[in-house]
């Protein structure tokens, strides 16, 4: 541990695309076409037929689903400076899905190999002593006493009481520049 | 997250016998006899002969090791009524050995169901926001500003300067009534 200041950055839509993981899924095997435009507000289960609503967690249950995920674009060149700057931490609730721990841990060396299993953190409530938290699911800012950027998500479109980076640039811009 | 106090609780030594399951290995595929005695002061693989000194990796790392390790003596009930009164999260650096997420996973949900996943942990650095934290290992106390109860464990027996926690009864003395 060092002195710096302490990042925590979420995976799931903000390092790896898993929203565009469902589409293609549910395009596949259900010819069910969603659009990044539907879902302004939404989460994408909502936007399910009835019958298919709860299939997402089957999806995320299976091994394999998190391992080949696309990287967000422009994540790893910024995570990397910011790395030079800051103490920076991965931090995943990934707990609630056993079958994702070794499939982020894997994808995390493959696209982030300059991470220190140091600075991974695999957990359920976010309940980390970091100065800054970049995440899309304002329920992981609720008793963070930090700076919270909430990255922009089709499901946060509406939220509007929290500093917002909308793309890896303006993490950037906010981080590395100021 | 409530506003209880909030506890972290290491797993190996402290809730899982780490070191039991080591003598019986290299009791078993190397003939080699170490005993709680021997240790004090010193980590196992201090213990062993100059060509197993590195071998603990190749066991840690191997899938199954932590599965079936033995719970601490107390550990299961003192934890559960810890739940009642705290806010309870189980903090293991098991990032190091990948093959051991979900071995640990396993073990937490059989020996200790009541803990919610959403109250695990899995990281490296410990770097958790909580008030309390139960420990075998001093470096985990670095950098953490909150209270420390350094749990017995023959490697820890010459460190002085920490609050310590002989067993599961003395944790159940210093914070069930208090």
């Amino acid at each position: 541990m060092t002195g710096k200041i302490r990042i925590a950055i979420d995976m799931d839509e903000v390092l790896a695309d898993t929203i565009d993981k469902f589409i293609v899924v549910y395009q596949r095997d259900h010819k069910v076409d969603i659009t990044l435009e539907q879902m302004h507000g939404k989460e994408f289960h909502e936007l399910l037929p009835d019958k298919l609503n709860d299939s997402w967690r089957d999806y995320v249950n299976q091994k394999g689903f998190f391992r080949d995920l696309k990287v967000m674009p422009g994540s790893q060149q910024v995570v990397k400076d910011l790395c030079a700057k800051y103490d920076v931490y991965i931090v995943s609730a990934a707990m609630e899905f056993k079958n994702s721990l070794v499939d982020k841990y894997d994808w995390l060396e493959e696209h982030f190999p300059f991470i220190h299993w140091k600075n991974i953190i695999f957990c359920g409530n976010k309940i980390v002593d970091t100065h800054i938290m970049i995440d899309d699911r304002i329920r992981n800012f609720a008793g963070y006493n930090g700076r919270k950027l909430l990255f922009s998500s089709p499901h946060n479109f509406l939220v509007s009481e929290y500093e917002r980076v909308n793309n890896w640039a303006e993490v950037a811009d906010k981080l590395l520049r100021e």
